[in-house]
């Protein structure tokens, strides 16, 4: 793409209403624009970031054999008051038709999800079940000031299984754990799992967890063998509950949970099966959150420097710069393009060096390609890792090993 | 895929609180599922054609230099009290914040993009700017009883185009005509483009409309020339505007709409952008929307038989419906998937042919193909398309050439 192309345009000053470096540095890059507290278009770059994010995310959950759906966010209130969160659930969005009708926005889907299996479910041959979503979700959050940590309005890959005994339950959320692992590293970001309290509806759970000081969670990581509990349900200062070896408080961002289900949604909704002896049971089930808004601040969190940010290659908007400096660069942007890379090409004839390198780095692409005068004296381009501090010269002709 | 994977099944009788053709196939095909009035969930054949009509509307956008985006649908209350709106617009659904802040639920997005803009936009340079997103809207509908035709919850594509001057913005708008007969053309839904009013905020407006009983709009189709006029700016009983031709009324339903905007929303914002002197002026816009889960329903009201869905090839869950009646057609299953080929494979072993044939009616994929000992016994197939009454008999060998 050619950067003239693109209407957004970076902010030298940063947004005054701001205070997290996730919601600063994707302001001042064009990726989003805040519209109210905790709410945010998603502008050109900032939703090829996000498309990114949410294609790895859909990849990993096919794989473990996860059926995509769309659920709405309009959730009948009826729905909410049969699982008793109507009134419980304190972040709930509420609004009501002219008609009649009164509607939760939707936070989460168990209210949906459980009573459509009724229609679908009645055996153990339907069993198991594993669908997800990737959708917009809505919370009223407090402090809805960490831009993409906590918005009131979010996506997210909400994933829900459900098994014939818990047995088989357990078995699946050992693989659903696996795909995590798999979809952050695919995705870039460092994770701790990290043992968790379940909440009402579960026994226990596993976060993944990054470190950064912008977190609001707590973990208690044991130095030696690397495991992990959330501070909710671990006294103070306590030893590592696995090898009993010294542990440490860091601050994380919760990028992701599952949760292996109570029975209390199956036993709301009544979603049963009949196993072989047409006994009837109700539904094992677990449900697995990935929340990809957040996902995406929490990558500018922990990959920014002073000058903007640095995106890790898997969700780059692109992957390479390219600037023409006093020369034109678009035989080597064509070039490049018809190769597949993928180029954002500052073209822009008004803007000085400064500028573009500044745009350069606010963006933020893995790597920066630079044609100018004096490179192209030998025939050759400066290339430099967003990440490095040194660039290195490379014959133009030899450009596409090294990009 | 194969059907024993879908957690979905057809159903025999129809939905009780259904009365439109369009909810009811989609209900009984696995496609939707109803979760209040005008309010659905797609399950994973309805996501595949949602999908596919959106990736289309992608594609047609995309070539007229639409630039995506994400607009949330928790929209400011200020931004719709600066447009006179918020009390105006009947169908709009609120809420608000325990904190304090009151929102718009998203029917439309002039309220965001005018203001986003102001970030964006300064000069004549910076023209033309053209935007699109695709996006779940919320319209607090007083008869929802439409199935996807008019929803309370629903997704759209809507583009605004902002021009320096009126002549600029018209000679676009003449593309983007040409860019939804196009995009229609594609999905496989026969338009016909009628002048129409342009409510309150426009001069007028062309709507892209299917002729369909269920329809609530009326044209005056001319029977000379085929041009038409949306009844309610036409006299009753008129004669052709553009060629005196004798006119027909036509029930119709609007997948399509393009807007030349007045400038009233740049006044309520204040977008403007300066000339070459420097003199400041109210930029020019068009607003383009199309509803792509209305588009989806559109198709299966003209798209049907007694006995399910239709779907034109463009937009089809799965291109082929493939069925092994007494024997095992995985070899041949595995075969097309190899070759690229979309299918739907009926591996079912407790279904009577007669189930597995309706099923293959109800959920409508263009072609048939059936392998059982009989066709076996010349080594062929029966190939039928969904739309014809009559089957072929194609050699297993020469199967591809067919689909």
């Amino acid at each position: 793409m050619r950067l003239s192309e693109l209407f957004t345009k970076t902010r030298r000053t940063p947004p005054k209403d701001e205070e997290s470096a996730n919601a600063i540095f994707l302001e001042q890059g064009g990726f989003i624009k805040k519209e109210a507290a905790g709410v945010y278009t998603f502008l050109p770059l900032g939703l090829r970031v996000l498309n990114k994010v949410e294609n790895i995310v859909r990849e990993e959950m096919d794989r473990v054999g996860g059926a995509e759906i769309l659920m709405p966010a309009l959730h009948p209130a009826e729905n909410w008051e049969a699982t008793g969160r109507w009134n419980k659930f304190d972040a709930l969005f509420k609004t009501e038709s002219r008609f009649g009708g009164r509607y939760a926005l939707g936070p989460t889907h168990e209210e949906i999800i459980y009573p459509l299996l009724k229609h679908f479910l009645s055996s153990y041959k339907d069993l198991p079940i594993k669908v997800y979503q990737i959708q917009t979700k809505f919370r009223d959050e407090k402090r809805a000031k960490a831009g993409l940590l906590r918005s009131r309005e979010f996506r997210m890959k909400d994933f829900y299984s459900f098994h014939a005994g818990d047995k088989e339950r357990d078995k699946f959320y050992e693989e659903m754990k696996k795909a995590y692992l798999k979809t952050f590293r695919r995705i870039g970001l460092k994770v701790i799992v990290a043992e968790a309290s379940g909440g009402t509806f579960s026994e226990l759970s596993l976060e993944f967890q990054v470190a950064s000081l912008a977190g609001e969670d707590t973990l208690f990581l044991c130095k030696k063998c690397g495991s992990a509990r959330n501070k909710e349900i671990a006294a103070s200062g306590e030893e590592c509950q696995k090898c009993g070896g010294e542990t440490e408080e860091i601050k994380t961002i919760e990028v992701g949970n599952i949760f292996p289900l109570k029975e209390k949604f199956a036993e709301d909704f009544g979603l049963k099966f009949k196993d072989t002896k047409g006994k009837e049971h109700l539904v094992s089930a677990g449900c697995y959150g990935l929340g990809t808004t957040r996902v995406m601040g929490t990558a500018v969190e922990v990959g920014h420097d002073e000058r903007g940010i640095i995106w890790p290659k898997e969700i780059a908007p692109f992957q390479i710069h390219l600037v023409g400096l006093d020369k034109d660069a678009s035989k080597i942007y064509s070039m490049m393009i018809a190769e597949g890379r993928e180029v954002l090409y500052d073209d822009r004839r008004g803007a000085t060096a400064g500028e573009k390198f500044a745009d350069a780095d606010f963006i933020g692409a893995p790597v920066r390609v630079i044609l100018s005068a004096r490179t192209m004296q030998d025939g050759s381009v400066e290339i430099k890792k967003r990440s490095a501090k040194n660039a290195i010269m490379v014959k133009i002709k030899d450009l596409l090993k090294y990009v």
